[in-house]
């Protein structure tokens, strides 16, 4: 299992809120994808932190990142990005 | 409930898991704090991603930042940070 953090800052808080609530489930329902969790800055409204949890980082490059379910996830969410996301992935210590 | 997520870079992979790993029950252990989590980068192994479930940003400032807990805590790992850490909170969307 990998978590994949994406810091993502964009332009509109709301309309990336309904951005993102209209295309998650092309993740969620994503071979590998185990779960997807967004969430909103406190400190800067315009950031967000989205945690998603894969089997693995070939899950999510080859099930996803490949494919066009990126595609319509990213025509739905780019818009409101600020600048690119940065996006990695970290593995459990424990 | 909040969830900080603490962006952290260090110098030293293995000494800062094991000082973690000696200084986490500080943090688990406080009032307001509901679970830790903590994650090691893939693409840079010098970079951890800290997830802290709070009741509330001001539980982990009146409970934490402000009391000995931090102290002991920053005691531990602080030697290991390779600049400030970026530290946010954030709220759940949905």
């Amino acid at each position: 299992m990998v978590l994949e953090v994406a810091d993502i800052h964009v332009t509109d808080r709301d309309g990336f809120i309904a951005a993102y609530r209209s295309a998650v489930e092309v993740v969620r329902s994503c071979p590998g994808c185990r779960s997807v969790r967004m969430t909103a800055g406190v400190e800067d409204p315009l950031r967000f932190t989205l945690l998603i949890e894969w089997d693995s980082v070939e899950a999510h490059e080859d099930n996803f990142r490949a494919t066009e379910r990126y595609s319509t996830w990213r025509a739905a969410i780019g818009p409101y990005f600020a600048q690119p996301p940065l996006v990695e992935h970290f593995t459990d210590v424990d």
